[in-house]
């Protein structure tokens, strides 16, 4: 398998396993609806731990174009691919966010909130403030970043790192998720939000575009600091 | 021991454990009243997890015909081996459901919900939609056959492997199991309502088997197909 | 350290950390109050698994007369040995039990119901029924030392059986919990609730000896069968 | 990189992630609010467990006075780097408490409880005590220390220890956290105390001085007494 192909199906997953938590916690009548902040952080842990243990070792599974960028920014990661894995990434994003559509078809109509199903495919502030908001996804994902290139440092054995990496995942939804709702990721945020955008869910609203370079470059920023910051003090 | 056997004694405590929880969750004074998606959703991944553990250097641990045929369809277990395995898994389910009975003996009769009784033996959807709840168990199975198969590629830490399948049970069940309570497999949800349809439960209803081929053919044809889908791509 | 010691240290440590989370749960004014069972078999299943880690090489990490006389049945344990680990695990029990008074000393007074007060040392029905409450004890005892037994064949990473047996407990507590709140264990019973009828509780109230019999002879019950199970099936 | 920059960097992460859990299930609109305390003790976890696997090859992750001390106190660490060492813990911790401030900034003045506030950045007594709560601290933190030490006589499979270690924190809130909420740690409660001390924090309250030696005090009187005490049993 390529790592392209490997991006784009892991992305693809993560954003089906992701998003669908959000949507079995938000939509009317599902089973899962109203089970709260737990079930949403373990689901998104999970959702990031089961593809990277899959596609580790073809593509190194970032599924993330911050995590890619700050990786070339220090050397880590070839620039010459940087196009691909994020097209890649993208593409598997928009596709995981039109299986979550399609998992869950008969609720939409049900769920009046036009803002939870937004809210399932892509993130939104608690307390909309764009400066607040982008610095919590600038600390957010620079604590994602300089702990995954610190997990890399250590040798465990065989395929443990991958359950710290969720361990991880886990601890940024539960700790620092609260404002933004932790997108930490721009291929999470924009592929599923342009995905709300072009497919036929019913009773949508609009896909709040005015946020959404928040969760595009706030994750950039705070990756590359973290990626910078990580080769000065290591 | 046998492969029949530990697919027997596998399936039957993937279900004493997976039912029971849902037992625990639905029965009136149980203690484990109304505690929920989290609740469910990790009683589940270990129900899996334990005998997978136990029983997967004997038997490879399938406890469900949808993995058992989406494997002989490409090639991986053999044909002739399959209708033992489904044999051994179905009887392992209805002693497993008669198991959870027993279990929660005084509950039944202080429980007046004929649904929620019989969900404690098989799943039902949430919006009785039969074309798509078959969809959801197509793309939720073809999730777990993928990803088991590519589980498999890996060389973890010996047992390892096992708890990353325990974490995507949970992942499936949190992020998937919304819509129709996430089958997954044939025998998990035939052989309980056989249990149901058989046992003497106190103020039982019907057992609902116009939507019992929903959960059988929908894993069996998402199985397969993931199977054929992981073939090509990997 | 010997094996003594080490039931004694590992059932006190065990008895301290699982009576606390209900302790935890069931007192007034705690800061876990009404957190609910996801919390207790969490609390539970890390009770069991953090003296188990430590003290496994010791002793075998019994903490569990059921499971010391269901392996000298089948010979996998001295029967030389059961009754000095038995008095070390009861002792073990007993002290752990005053320690979780000590450590919410200000919380009984606050609070009112005297059967949660019991209830945070001991186990008792859900619904009194002792036949019924004695099989689930055996059928969730049985599970037990059957799983336990099981793991104990396969050679997984050094130190990760350890996990598969607290997802064990976990996996018990959370699907066959409900009707008696899973003793499993006669120390875990007997232990505390000698603790609670001979501690200056406040506004305790009697310590239900007429159930006492059910979480003892159940659990021994249940062990002893699904050892001789496991002998004729592996 | 220096064992002193792995404490401050490790301490600083201990702190944002974990007082960051608190502020998401306390602080008004946040997506957390009012999640509970599953939610609460799985962040502590966590937020222990990522930094303990990154840092614990450089500084051995101490992240905590007491456990620094008690160390110190059986010859397993050098008294001469104590003072090094709890200024880095400190240092660590007051940022780690600014950290969380930033990342939650809109939500403080939206919160009316001033305890609430006070309660994100160090612990408090469910009921005031002064004597209970220190004794609740010296015997959830011997429990710490002496598990630790434990945990270090085994050689289990690289990188397997630092789950244990999480699970321990995981057990220790959720069973001995109800009292005082679990400090045992006097620079993850004394720094951040320090931080919301001069912080301009929205609306903020006094900072309890009266009640800051119970968790500088009982740690570290917990953690000598168990370090003594393991070294007399084991």
């Amino acid at each position: 398998m390529s790592s392209l192909m490997a991006e784009f199906i892991g992305t693809m997953i993560l954003i089906l396993l992701g998003d669908g938590v959000v949507a079995n916690v938000l939509l009317k009548k599902s089973k899962g609806e109203n089970s709260g902040w737990i079930v949403i952080t373990t689901g998104w842990a999970l959702a990031v731990m089961i593809p990277a243990f899959i596609f580790g070792s073809v593509s190194g599974a970032h599924f993330n174009p911050a995590l890619t960028i700050a990786l070339a920014a220090i050397g880590k990661f070839s620039w010459a691919q940087v196009p691909g894995y994020i097209i890649a990434q993208m593409l598997g994003a928009i596709v995981g966010g039109a299986l979550v559509w399609l998992t869950y078809l008969p609720h939409w109509k049900e769920t009046e909130d036009k803002g939870a199903k937004l809210g399932i495919f892509c993130t939104g502030p608690a307390i909309r403030s764009y400066g607040a908001n982008f610095l919590t996804e600038v600390i957010a994902t620079a604590l994602l970043v300089f702990a995954i290139l610190g997990i890399g440092t250590q040798k465990p054995a065989e395929g443990l790192s991958t359950f710290v990496v969720g361990g991880l995942i886990w601890a940024l939804g539960l700790s620092l998720g609260g404002p933004t709702g932790y997108a930490l990721n721009p291929a999470r945020d924009l592929g599923p939000r342009i995905a709300h955008a072009i497919l036929p869910i019913a009773g949508k609203g609009d896909s709040d575009w005015a946020y959404s370079w928040v969760p595009i470059l706030g994750p950039v920023v705070g990756g590359v600091l973290a990626a910078l910051a990580f080769v000065a003090v290591f």
